[in-house]
């Protein structure tokens, strides 16, 4: 497996690691005054409430900064022959992937801060082909460097923030009666999943790098 | 692509859908008493606090419980041949993949309720095939049921919430100094990366269950 700095891998785990073996005095205690206290946004691997957000919101911003940068590391490298690269007649190329993402986030913003069920018109002819992916997607998502995909991610990401900075807890944990599975579902779970599926795709995108034209031989 | 009932996805988001659109008088707003209100297990698509935890642990547990349910829905229709299937020569299998998650979770928990820097040695013998996955997890894991698989993650996931129980907030956000990119990292992170770990290799075991043998034809 290609070992990636950023994301914790099997073989850097030990490498990297200066654990709890010295016990409660080796660590430091952070934040000091209970949850709610705020870190740095440079504290990346510090989840917890970020300044600027409500305690929860700021806490699933944490994780969204994180994951962020995740998927960010896995495509930091590649070209535009790379991004494009179709693997199979039934795959996404790995551009397609990253708008997708961008795609979604749209949509639950649509979702959690209009009440939209679906896109707006207009933004329904900008991300339904990235959001839908398939054979739409592999005939016209292609001929863009990375910069065009991450510019869009971003912008998109900093729309997700000015939303959640004026917004608050209570706002996070409201239900929707029907919604995953026709379930109640609450605008924690809407934005965990918004997170999580950034993961899930960062999975896919990994496999397929290490299949693109240029990748290093051997990788799994 | 497949359309999975339980997991969101592209074509199901609309017809499961009934938002906000009527505003605040159209939600439930639960919990009512802010965030330290706990909420019943089977509220599976309510992120947020669960009783028997301090409220960030419960949180999380409640993040790990759906993204456990996710996994577990990508894989529930497989049998031995679909999980042992090697997609190509530098491929891991679903069967692995989900040992994987299992290994996993495991070198974190000796990580962060005993101060390991590694497994140990029994641990060692049980777990590092799984973790590094490879030609011997090729050569080694297969010939078991999904039963196998979710037994074991299911054993080693109720290990976790035990020691869960024990443990408060202010444990969740100490700070282990050196740990991903050697830099500051809370026990929060690296329990968030348990849980979107899942989520990456779930997006791998979804892409392969459509290429096993027996998949449907045509799925992405």
């Amino acid at each position: 497996m290609e070992k990636n700095a950023i994301y914790p891998s099997r073989r850097n785990f030990i490498a990297t690691t200066v654990t709890a073996a010295t016990g409660l005095a080796g660590l430091a205690l952070l934040p000091q005054a209970g949850f709610s206290q705020k870190t740095a946004d440079s504290d990346i691997n510090i989840i917890g409430p970020k300044e600027g957000y409500s305690p929860q919101i700021g806490t699933l911003v944490s994780m969204m900064t994180w994951m962020r940068m995740v998927v960010l590391s896995s495509v930091e490298k590649l070209n535009q022959q790379q991004l494009d690269f179709l693997f199979d007649a039934n795959s996404n190329t790995i551009g397609a992937l990253l708008m997708h993402l961008a795609a979604t986030e749209s949509l639950y913003q649509g979702n959690t801060f209009q009440g939209l069920e679906d896109y707006s018109e207009n933004d329904k002819k900008k991300w339904s082909v990235a959001m839908d992916l398939g054979e739409p997607a592999r005939k016209s998502i292609k001929g863009h460097d990375l910069k065009f995909y991450t510019d869009m991610l971003t912008e998109v990401r900093e729309k997700t923030l000015a939303e959640f900075r004026k917004r608050d807890d209570q706002w996070l944990m409201k239900v929707d009666p029907k919604f995953f599975s026709n379930m109640p579902t609450n605008n924690y779970c809407k934005w965990f999943h918004v997170c999580e599926h950034e993961s899930n795709h960062n999975g896919q995108i990994k496999w397929l790098a290490k299949r693109v034209p240029g990748a290093k031989p051997g990788g799994e």
